[in-house]
């Protein structure tokens, strides 16, 4: 496959696939549902293909559980492609009307990007996800899956193809690309491609920002904190950490570490100590955190660490002003917390925190397009341009100015002859 | 001056800038306002020693014009600034207000970008109106002005900077570079810039794009296009060319091709041979064109040049389907325009014209700030993330998640201890 000349098909389709109505849209994803429930037992065959040549090449457990497609992960799929069916459509809203002069009409209106480039790990219901979010948002999407996934993904993506196009979208509205040297050729794309979503490791994003000229949206790296303040309530804090680390401890939402204000620390840590020992975490802690609980003793430079794993850092801090200070130099502006009673620490630590999530009395875990309500996601960015956080179907559109006259020239206001009056409709 | 260590400490600073409240910043508006009235004489000085010294160094009279600041140009940096105080404070809106259930609200809620960084050409008035948007918005700046203008620029700074932190603005929330090697300085801040705003020719813009990790914002080119339709008024098509041409022919929203329906060549292009020739201006066609009209004879190949002069390219097209693939093809997403009386073809190409600004019986000069009613622009984007089109206030700003709970904890949802019920309030 050549993969720029298939991108640049896919650009010339995709004002067509803009054009599409919400209904077309819709019925692709519907049809979806329909055919993954027909089909589930092509596709669990070809996942068990895939996972039978994880197992026997030593792929970990727990990589192969994220490979397995199962009757579990197909419910949750099909209850998000309803969810997104009942979400309104993100493309054509009018954000500003404005009437600039007498019969010179200015709208926004809201645009599908174009094309969607989305490099993803070995998960078949992200395959599912991710297409869908493209699909409602009007957009061409180019999609390559893990490797470890080859045989599911090839199946998925046939039948969502074959939906999406007896629904009416133009036929090239989506790719699958599968050849690992496909990537690099993806990443050369620019002009055609509008953006790219590269999903894994902080080392693969980072790769892709590396070598590419194409906008690319993502997360660097999910160093997430929880605060515990001096009017926190202890018994909220405990089980907000342990859920927050334990969960699911390779989440970019994880948290990684724990600061804790200095006058609490011996009432608290003790008490964390507790809670995270028997949660089978390993604590790491400055010289002062390892006098109140079990922790191998780290310095500041250790901090900034996301672990993915059952281990956290403790740090203490005298006040929420220096949790914010380190939170904002140590962490990668992903969602940080704090637990407290005082509303004035919140709203300060709120406005203060300069990360995509900032969070009171619950778990860092919480950030997630699901959660959110957004159906899906198709990640949770880290930067601040465009989408910050998890990034849903508004993340997945852009605008464009409609500007509608009678033969108005700009010479007649630039030379006085005419006013803007700027009246808002 | 250390512009790494400088980036930092602003980084630091950023959060305490967009703390602040609008009356601060306006406050600040005001005070600019007032200073540059009261100290135009030192800012004529200055000028007069920047506009003497190109003189003498041969720049071209055009560019000089741009250099100049006079009453005139106050006068609207004055009016600007006015415009801005008047507008909506853009920090702070909530833009989602979701219980994801009871007693956890999410909201979505607009924040500065934090610290920007913009390179512009030598034109006093772009340093105010850059300073002024980006403190109405409550982001910190760093600012790089062309060398041409050196004195008139180190006073307007000192004049805004005293003037923002007399108003209680965070010191060092603004900063002025000056040594041209600074650029590349600062094009190696990224974690402490979160954002780049280039302006000037395209090679630099893209010099830009080339070296730095920082997220850019402008725009590469201005190559737009207006289509002349079968149904066209064409007493409404000629006057719109013209302004569209040579209003200002360097402008990036000046037109570059104009596209005719083949059917009304022969009753259109000698208007147009007649209107440009008495504007001066000079018109490359393709091999049917020159049999209607006075054109340099140019092939498929040329199309895509961006003129920034009083040169124009022609071309025929069978229908506005053909008119929206060249466009498409050969723009640059910046603003096209089509002149027709007939909804359908104008609703065709609104919707499927790839651009930022898709126009109809109207000039492609209105794509600014200024005539949009945003009260100033940093610049136009021709990307399509963040911001596309004249950049304002609503450019400036990104939003941060707050999530407020009192100790939900994920694992009761994952383990359907508890249900999301997602109410929007």
């Amino acid at each position: 496959m050549n993969v720029r000349e298939e991108a640049r098909a896919m650009k010339l389709a995709a004002p067509r696939m803009a054009a599409s109505t919400m209904e077309q849209r819709n019925a692709a994803l519907t049809k979806i549902m329909e055919v993954l429930e027909e089909k589930k037992n092509d596709i669990y065959r070809a996942n068990d293909a895939d996972v039978d040549a994880a197992k026997a090449s030593g792929v970990p457990q727990p990589v192969i559980k994220r490979l397995r497609f199962n009757e579990g992960k197909l419910k949750d799929c099909v209850s998000g492609l309803k969810q997104l069916t009942l979400l309104p459509d993100p493309v054509g809203k009018v954000t500003l009307r404005r009437e600039l002069d007498e019969g010179l009409l200015l709208e926004r209106v809201t645009v599908p990007i174009g094309v969607i480039g989305v490099i993803f790990e070995a998960r078949p219901d992200a395959l599912i996800q991710i297409s869908s979010l493209c699909i409602k948002s009007g957009n061409c999407a180019i999609l390559k899956g893990g490797k470890e996934t080859t045989n599911t993904n090839r199946i998925l993506f046939d039948l969502i193809y074959e939906a999406v196009t007896g629904a009416g979208l133009p036929a090239g509205c989506l790719l699958q690309v599968t050849a690992h040297n496909e990537i690099d050729e993806l990443l050369g794309c620019q002009g055609d491609v509008d953006l790219l979503i590269p999903r894994g490791s902080n080392k693969f994003v980072q790769y892709i920002m590396d070598n590419t000229n194409i906008p690319v949206m993502g997360h660097s790296s999910g160093v997430c904190h929880i605060y515990v303040d001096g009017m926190a309530d202890l018994q909220k804090a405990i089980p907000i950490i342990v859920d927050a680390k334990t969960q699911y401890p390779a989440a970019c939402n994880a948290v990684e570490t724990i600061l804790v204000k200095r006058s609490i620390a011996a009432k608290f840590l003790p008490m964390l100590d507790d809670a995270l020992y028997h949660a089978g975490v390993k604590v790491y802690g400055t010289e002062e955190v390892t006098g109140y609980m079990e922790a191998e003793q780290i310095g500041d430079e250790d901090f900034g660490i996301e672990y993915s794993d059952l281990k956290l850092s403790v740090k203490l801090v005298s006040d929420v002003s220096e949790a914010v200070d380190h939170i904002n130099c140590y962490g990668s502006h992903h969602t940080d917390a704090i637990i407290t009673e005082d509303d004035e620490a919140a709203a300060f630590f709120e406005q203060m925190v300069d990360s995509a999530g900032v969070y009171r009395n619950c778990s860092t875990r919480f950030a997630d397009g699901f959660r959110y309500g957004f159906g899906a996601e198709v990640g949770i960015s880290t930067g601040k341009l465009h989408a910050r956080g998890p990034v849903g179907l508004e993340g997945l559109v852009t605008y464009k100015y409609r500007l509608t006259g009678n033969g108005q020239i700009v010479g007649d206001y630039a030379e006085g002859r005419k006013e803007f009056h700027h009246k808002d409709l």
